[in-house]
């Protein structure tokens, strides 16, 4: 892409800076432009809470603070109603605009976007409830220990998805992707030592199913912070990665940006 | 909506039977109706496909035949493939018809749609995986029952939710969506009676915590299932009714009945 060699004007929101998609020469006006990285600044907000949601909710259950996991729990219609405002302006944008090509994947990869950060935001709620049901009871410090773990990865895959959806990054958000398999394996071990412990005691059944939801809900996560990534690489590259393996998908990338970038795309002003 | 006396076209779709969106006057080309019906029928196959494979991956279970959920868990890439490819022709007719108003909640409603039936797919072929794994072990009778009980009632909702969609019937979809709650409350009682088995024998844990996984699947199915049904409203009242309870939903539309409907749906021809 020639011709734009200013500078890129980045907006700051929070901790995520969102890169300017404006390519003059392209769309359809100044306006669209603006309503486009309002949009986006919105996702970014809508991610930014739902980030703290999650933050929260394990932070309620490795400190058995129950009213904050309750605190967690009634905010979820936050995230529920912002989800719901997002897709009505882009289902007004798509209907005033028609825009297509690189402006269009942009829309709908934020449609399907905000769909995962609200599943995200359900999980959170769930593991909400759990901690303000399980903050009275005993805690066995080591297996928190390895939720607040397992906790703090997902939450970092969630806030770096959305650093790699700002930036319009999509090798970051390849290697975002990958961490979905650490989480996997983490999960798995947590599960293995849950069911053993089940095995020994099974006065501690209950609460240790409860547990289990818990890491079942921060693994699920993890699957959803890897879909905003493919949709990053999808929005970027016009390319469908999902049911592809990442190895692959790594590979194209690298030898699309060896050969011209595609015209269709809407990328970061270089 | 006056004008449209003439009786409706059914396409029949093996057991669902597509009601005609037409509405000529209003829409920009013959072409752009083939393409719209076009495309859902291709929903409604992904559909019955993945109806299918739940149904199978049950069976596989109940029966204990391994060969079957090994089947349902080869065969998700068929539903994967499908999702990609419809999502592609969404694109395509979004960026050449630029379609407002009711067409375009037509499209919206199919790209949300087949995100629902992907994930369906993906729980069937856990359910399936299971399946392939418990089916060397002794099976308790009673507890499949409830299972074998559960599935039947989950498909049937997919299959209704489908149903709604192929007639755009938004009242149906509303009854449908109730019955959520039943499956929920199935659900649950299956996983008491999961854990006093657990507690009873703990060498049942193992495989007791296998078919915890395969109703929880099941129940996710259900709020896909009631997400379909949130779409179906949503294309032909132009109303996001998700995060809304079911009663406030009807008594909307059947408020909205008794006055004049909004222009900017495209119905079902009357």
């Amino acid at each position: 892409m020639t011709g734009h060699a200013r500078a890129p004007i980045k907006i700051t929101l929070g901790h995520f800076t969102l890169m300017e998609t404006a390519d003059l020469g392209h769309h359809i006006s100044r306006r669209y432009n603006d309503d486009l990285d309002r949009l986006r600044t919105r996702v970014l907000a809508m991610g930014g809470f739902v980030e703290q949601q999650l933050q929260k909710a394990v932070r309620a259950l490795v400190d058995g603070d129950s009213a904050l996991g309750e605190a967690v729990a009634m905010d979820d219609y936050k995230v529920n109603d912002m989800e719901i405002s997002i897709d009505e302006d882009c289902s007004r944008l798509l209907a005033i605009r028609a825009p297509t090509a690189g402006d269009l994947r942009v829309i709908l990869a934020i449609i399907k976007t905000i769909t995962d950060l609200e599943r995200i935001g359900d999980e959170a709620e769930k593991v909400g409830y759990i901690a303000s049901r399980l903050a009275t009871m005993e805690r066995p410090a080591d297996k928190y220990h390895e939720i607040k773990h397992l906790g703090r990865v997902v939450a970092e895959m969630v806030h770096d998805a959305l650093d790699a959806y700002a930036r319009m990054d999509a090798d970051a958000a390849v290697d975002v992707a990958r961490r979905d398999r650490l989480v996997d394996e983490e999960y798995e071990a947590i599960q293995r030592q849950c069911i053993t412990f089940m095995m020994e005691d099974a006065r501690t059944i209950r609460r240790t199913l409860d547990l289990l939801w818990v890491v079942r809900a921060l693994e699920r996560i993890g699957d959803h912070a890897k879909n905003i990534c493919e949709y990053v690489i999808y929005m970027v590259h016009g390319k469908d990665v999902r049911h592809t393996s990442l190895d692959d998908v790594q590979r194209e990338l690298h030898a699309r940006q060896e050969s011209p970038p595609a015209p269709a795309a809407t990328p970061p002003i270089q």
